[in-house]
Parts: C-alpha cells; sequence; structure tokens
C-alpha cells in the first residue's frame, strides 16, 4: 500500500510510474529490452545464471544481478526474480519470450507484489494459455477456428471416436503448450494411438498439465499471425500480419511482414478478427493472434500468444512503430499513441533468425567461441545480436545468437538486399544458419512468395550449399596480388 | 564502338547495361557502393593506394586493386583510374563523394571510354561547379541567390567598392570551390584586404583555379540541402530536405531530415525550386541543391552538389528510397521508378559523423589502430562503417570512420534512440566524436530543434563532457559482485 502511495505520488508529480524494469531473460531479447529502456530513460536491471555472466545482456543493462550457478533455475525461479525486483527498486518487470512470459504464476506474483507486469493481466495469460477456452472464445467472438475436441480428451477411445468423425489427418496437442511443442500429426487411427500417451506425457513434462485435445489437420498451411496493441483504456489496435510459414520442426526461421501472400482484403480480414479475438480475451499489453491459412485461402485461429514474439523485428520495420517502447507506455497505464488509422506500413521486412546450427547435420548445434563477429550494416538492415567477438555460446540455451532484419520498398529489392546482408554478416568460430538462408532465398518458390510450412521439409536439397565458398576477403587479396604483379 | 555494339547487343538481350562497376573512391562510400552493387547483382571492382591495403572496401568489393604506393595520387589519376575500369570489364564507373566525384575530367574520359559515369553530364558537372555561372543559372530559373558578384573579382579595389555597396560581413569564395573550403569571412575592409589574397591562394591550390568571387554574408544561417534525382527521360523529382547546421568549420557533423525548423510549406517550396534549380542545370542523376535559410525565414541557392552526398543515409531512412541504386538505375538509362507523388516521408532520421577525433582538444584527429569496434544495433539504428576491429586508420585521409544513422518516427523519440544508439557504439583505440555528440543531444537548443550552422560555435561548453564516464559493463560487474556477496 505504501507502494501504491509512492507510485500515485510520482505520478502526480507529472512523471512516469515506471522508473527501473527488471528484465526476466537473457539473450537477444533481454539486449532488445534493455534498449528500449534506456531509449525511455527508465533504468533496467539484468538478471543471469552464471554460465550467462560475458552474456551481452548483462554488459549493457545499468544493473545486473546473478541469480544461481544453475544454468535454467534462476530464469524460472518466478518468486525469487519477483523478490530481487522488490529488492533492486524496479517498478515494473519485462518477461520477453520464452522462460516464465507465458506462466500467468509471474504476472500474477507481480500483480501481488506492486510490481508492474509489461504483458497482460495474469487471468488473460491462463485463459488464452488453455486451447480449449481460447478456442471457445474465438468462437463465441465469430473467429473461425478449426475444427477440433470441444473439451479435453477423456482418453483414447473419445480420440478415435472424434478423428474418425472429423475424418484424417488430425492434430493432437498439449491444451496447456505452445511454441510449436507437444503438438503430433496422426495420420490414422495406428498413430493416433501410438501418440496419444506420447503427448500427453509430452504434455505432462513440458506444460505440468496432462490436458491434450484434438484438431483437423490442416495439410501445408501458410502460418500468419497478426500483431496487436491494448490499452487499459479499451483501444486496441493491429500492426497487421507476419508470414511465418519458413519453419523447420514447428520452429520459425525466416518471419515476413506483412506477408506477401495476402491481398489486402484478406489483410484487413484479418486484422478486424485479430482485434475481435483480443478484445474477446480482454486483452492488454502486445500480443500475437496465430492463424492458419488453407491452400484455399480460409483463414483458422490457431493460438494467441500473450507476449512480445521474436519476430517482431519486422513488424517495427514495416510500421515504424517501436513496440517493446509501447509495451512499457501500456504497462504505464499510458492510452495508445496511435489510433487504427495513424498505423501505416511501408515495404517489406524479413527477419533470419542465425542459429547456431549446423544445417547440413541435422541443424544440430554449433556451440562453441564465436572468435569474430562482424554486424551487417547498410540501407535497410537492423541486427540484434546476443554475440560479440570473443564470446562464447553456452550449449545450455536455444542456438539463437542474432537476428538480421532487412527492410526494402519491395518485395525482389527486399530478397537481394536479404542475400547482401547475409553476405554481409562475419560469424566464425561456429556454425550458422546464414549459408541455409542464402539457399532459400535463391529457391524459385521462395522468391515467387509462394511457401507454406512444409517449404523447408519440401527442399532438403537447400542443404547442399557449398560448405566452404571463397570468401570475399580471399578473392580481394588475390585479385590485388595479380593486379600489383600486372604493374597496375 | 565495338563497346557499344556488345552494350546494345545486350540490352536487346533484355539484361542491364551495366553488369560490373569501378568504385573510384575509399572508405565507407566505397563499401556503400559495393553494398549497392551486391543488391543489385553487379559485380564490383575496388582500388586503393597501398596505406589502404586492408581497408573495408577492399575486403568488401568482389575484385580490388592496387592504384600505387602513394596515399592520395592514384585515387586522384582520372585517366588511370579509367584505365583500370576498361582493362577489368567494367561497364560504369562510380565516383563517390570527394577525390575526383565533382571533377569533370573524370566523367568526360569516362564518356570518351564508354564508361557509364554514375552521376551527371561532365558538362553539368563542369557548370554547376563554377559557383557564378551556378549562380547566374538559379537566376534565370526564378531560384533567389545570395546578392553577390555577377562576375568573378578583377582585383581587391572592385572587392572593396562591391562590398561597401551591399555591405559587410561579406563571404569571399572560390569560383570553383565547393564543400565549405576556399570560403573566408570578412567582417570589415580590413579583414577583406587581408582575406583576397589567401583565399586566392587557397582557390588555386585546392580547386586549380584563381577566380574568386563575393557574397553577401548571411549570419547565422540554417543549411537546409534538398536531394533530388532525374533520369535521362526528362523526369525530376525531390526527396526532401536535409537540415546541415550543425557544422564545425564549414564541416558538417550531424545531418537530419527532414528539418524540424521547416514547415510544410517551406518544403514544398524549397522542393520545387530544387527541381527547378536541377532542370534549368540539365541535371541527371542524384544531386543535391544547397540552400541557406535566414533568420526570417528566407531562402537562397548556395550551391550545387552534383554527387552523392555523404548525408544521402538520413533521406533513404525517412523515404525509404535507395539513392545509390537509384543512381545507378539512372546511368543504366532506365527511368525513374517513382513519380514524385510516390515519395512519402516517415519520420526524423539523423546521421552522425563517427570522426576518430579528439574533440576535447579542438578535434585533433586521432588515428590508430582500433583495438575493439561494437557497432550498435536495434531498431531504427543503420550503420555504414569503414572500420573493424584491428583496423588502423590511416593518417592520410580524412577522419571519418562510420556513420551512424537513427530514424524513429517522431522527433524527441530520435533524440532518445540517438543517445541510446550511440552509447550503444564501442569504439576503443582511438578517440572519436561520439561523447561530443552525446552532449549536443542533451542541449536545450538541439532538442527544441532550434539551431543554426554557428550552433558549435555557440556552444563551446560541449567539449567539457566527461572524458571517462564508467562502463557500463565495469557497472555490471560492480552490481554483480554486490548482489552474489549480499547471497541472491
Amino acid at each position: 500500500m505504501l507502494r501504491e502511495a509512492q507510485v500515485n505520488a510520482r505520478r502526480e508529480n507529472g512523471g512516469r510510474l515506471i522508473r527501473k524494469i527488471l528484465i526476466a531473460n537473457r539473450g537477444e531479447i533481454a539486449v532488445r529490452i534493455v534498449r528500449a529502456c534506456q531509449e525511455a530513460n527508465i533504468e533496467s536491471v539484468a538478471i543471469y545464471a552464471e554460465p550467462d555472466r560475458h552474456a551481452l545482456h548483462v554488459k549493457k543493462a545499468a544493473e545486473a544481478y546473478s541469480v544461481g550457478q544453475d544454468p535454467l533455475a534462476g530464469y524460472l525461479n518466478a518468486h525469487r526474480i519477483v523478490n530481487l525486483a522488490v529488492s533492486t527498486g524496479c517498478d515494473a518487470l519485462h518477461p520477453g519470450y520464452g522462460f516464465l512470459s507465458e506462466n500467468p504464476q509471474l504476472a500474477h506474483i507481480c500483480e501481488r507484489r506492486g510490481i508492474r507486469f509489461i504483458g497482460p493481466p495474469a487471468e488473460v495469460i491462463r485463459r488464452m494459455g488453455n486451447k480449449i477456452e481460447a478456442r471457445r472464445l474465438m468462437q463465441s467472438a465469430g473467429v473461425p477456428v478449426v475444427p477440433g475436441s470441444e473439451e479435453n480428451l477423456t482418453g483414447i477411445d473419445e480420440a478415435i471416436t472424434l478423428a474418425s468423425k472429423m475424418g484424417y489427418p488430425v492434430m493432437l496437442k498439449a491444451t496447456s503448450g505452445g511454441g510449436g511443442r507437444g503438438i503430433r500429426r496422426c495420420n490414422h487411427e495406428a498413430e493416433l494411438r501410438k501418440n496419444y500417451d506420447r503427448v500427453l506425457s509430452e504434455a505432462t513434462k513440458a506444460f505440468g498439465s496432462a490436458d491434450i485435445f484434438l484438431e483437423k489437420c490442416v495439410d501445408r498451411p501458410r502460418h500468419i499471425e497478426v500483431q496487436i496493441l491494448a490499452d487499459n483504456h479499451g483501444n486496441t489496435i493491429h500492426l497487421f500480419e507476419r508470414d511465418c510459414s519458413i519453419q523447420r520442426r514447428h520452429q520459425k526461421l525466416i518471419e515476413i511482414a506483412p506477408s506477401p501472400q495476402l491481398d489486402d482484403e484478406q489483410r484487413e480480414k484479418l486484422g478486424q478478427w485479430a482485434i475481435k479475438a483480443a478484445e474477446a480475451a480482454g486483452y492488454v499489453n502486445a500480443g500475437t493472434v496465430e492463424f492458419l491459412m488453407t491452400e484455399d485461402g480460409d483463414f483458422y485461429f490457431m493460438e494467441m500468444n500473450t507476449r512480445l514474439q521474436v519476430e517482431h523485428t519486422v513488424t517495427e520495420s514495416i510500421t515504424g512503430v517501436d513496440i517493446v517502447g509501447e509495451q512499457i507506455r501500456i504497462a504505464d497505464g499510458q492510452p495508445l499513441r496511435f489510433a487504427q488509422s495513424e498505423i501505416q506500413r511501408r515495404g517489406y521486412a524479413m527477419q533470419f533468425r542465425i542459429n547456431a546450427e549446423d544445417p547440413k547435420n541435422d541443424f544440430l548445434p554449433s556451440f562453441g567461441r564465436i572468435t569474430r563477429y562482424f554486424a551487417p550494416g547498410g540501407p535497410g538492415v537492423r541486427t540484434d545480436a546476443a554475440m560479440y567477438s570473443g564470446y562464447t555460446i553456452p550449449p545450455y540455451y536455444d542456438s539463437m545468437c542474432a537476428k538480421i532484419t532487412v527492410w526494402a520498398l519491395e518485395w525482389d529489392e527486399l530478397i537481394n538486399r536479404a542475400r547482401r546482408a547475409l553476405h554481409d554478416t562475419g560469424v566464425y568460430g561456429v556454425k550458422t544458419t546464414i549459408p541455409y538462408y542464402l539457399a532459400v532465398l535463391d529457391a524459385e518458390e521462395f522468391r515467387a512468395a509462394c511457401f507454406n510450412t512444409s517449404f523447408v521439409e519440401d527442399h532438403p536439397e537447400l542443404v547442399n550449399y557449398k560448405a566452404s565458398r571463397p570468401t570475399r576477403e580471399l578473392a580481394a587479396v588475390i585479385a590485388a596480388t595479380i593486379a600489383n604483379n600486372a604493374g597496375y
């Protein structure tokens, strides 16, 4: 209560409520949030598990505190993190993505302890995290959902009955799942039997709930998602859509905004549905409504991500809106700065997740020391890196070490610029997905903006790039030597 | 003739005329042009004087050729450079800025040798390079010019007569000058007498011509310039203006687009004048029409720069137009891709010239080895660097080692983002202008968008920044140590 009184006093003094933010995350997204804090003149507090002691987010934040030796436990301990926020004088907490970002408990503890959670209310996170409840909510709001079970499955027999009614293939899904995990496709009854216990066990292990449900499988869909922003004053807007169809095993690799596969009519319809979905959910802050687009051009609600997305950068590039900055303003209680009509998009943007992986070896993580890193530059190129020359990527976390976001006025220009930007990027010491992306950029279907979530699977040949192209550095030296000998 | 026939054959084959470009420059602008070539799938040929052997443009270009031991002679030898373009199979040459870029001889030799000069025709360069002729041309086109002498001065007596007629202060200027060189202000007759021979000698030394003229001095002007693009098909458009008032001794430091000091009516008028100026000059390719803006809001034509400008990046950021790409397309004979009405601006952009200089020591160059360089990242930040970790800046050239261009939707947001981006940039081993720019960003007049070309001179206190702020790295380590000891 004292805390609340102090906060009100500040507000009356014309100040912002939020003066100091704890960033409950690591890697590039923690760096992204530090940057947003710096731009808002807000202090930032980083946390790190000991293996992250030399991570970039620790160096960039104004303050940084260890949360223990274990690589993960400290990032997943909501009570401890909120305690740290309180004891370091933070007013707010940003969860980033992954870790506890969609855990209603963290939001709930923040609410109880007087720390502003930079995200939706705990109850909204819970509601949308329950895929069955979210489906029901969407149906009542008039947003189409994939045909599927109305309730959690009670057992394999019910699953078989339902599946034969809706027709194979079907998807078994963890009700509390998300982010592409706890999902299995079943092409026929035998597969359904085999996968039932698997998904049950995955759901329990990954999401702490044995609830699973069934959905009709949409074959070869496009993954289209809409970014929304909602404030505490009843305003909800969308920032257009992203096309995240280029995935490998449900993990996004390349994201694009706007989708080159939509026309303006489809775009407008999706945007309106996303706003309806957010309003039905009582949504506040930044969120993403994910849709499947069928080969016939139908759309189905898939799930709502109640947090910042990895790929928010492409939306920032086409709209110019600083999404993390807006998240902070919304959590601060300020009304949205933009009406829907003021959100203008321009050009196309594409984000590449630079993963320390070896595409030629089934995308096996390639952790280790980055001996040298050269960031790309020039027009239309943005980097969000979590690495630097000499940085050692710890083996405990996901393999993404940077994101490169490229923008251009036209689609063809974007493809060419993206190729240039990837060539412009130097990561030495580990293998990365860069040469794979260069192969994708040369693929005819990709260039023609005609792809779905099966693209990566459909094009196994894309890993057959030349493992070591002669570097331009080398070429330059050779050329120079020739020129000198020729007496130029 | 054979060459022209080959070129026509290519065109008929549906190809572009330009397949390979020689870049007659060095440093960041050479890297910028390499990037444009890569995006257009055009081969690039770099040249380098031996002290530049390890320069970034040499590493980035597809081919690179030495033009000799002397740091400068090779970059200034038009015949040799065009020979190299011919012998390496180039179709075109990009002059960049500085060096030979505004030397009509280079354009002329290119024209004679069948190499497309990526810039205006030699005759236009010559015409606009003669400040007296340019003034006359502008007057006839209805563009206002500063009151001044109609012809070159014949001697000090004529200068004194003219000066007393138009009233002091006056400016003595080299007729063939440009880029802020060969200019002296004279507050009274004694100064005019003293400066006359100086400017005469400077003009002869720097521009190879003893022609000088007199202009009324516009006190405390704003420097506003308009970017234009013109094709070979009679189309000329403008890409709005840049405010380059933040200068030190006529050298620009920070450039902004659009000018926060103009309203839309002034903006529209300037744009139209710039188009008139370009059309009157028979202009083709990218160019810049520079204006002085008086304290009363009057505008006068100053000069036309017949080349790419250092600060073209801010215009690219607000319009999304790739100016170097358009230069190549225009030289290729293609019509402009945009009508004037299709050129939309969005937000504000600001470019910082990161010079290896010590602002505390009268901006003395601080050449040497860059021990570590960290490029900034995150939203709205573009880098155009000519350096890398381990690079040694040669002492023979200008001290600019990178440009950082920051974009944001709103002016206030831009200031905050610019501060963040500069803090985000790490250059170790040499002193740079970064801490000085941070001080500028905190200056009230600058933040209020109220400044003229005297700003730097008027604020000598801005160099009194703390020479060594504790690094955030250090702060993080200290904070972490405390936290660990406190048993978090």
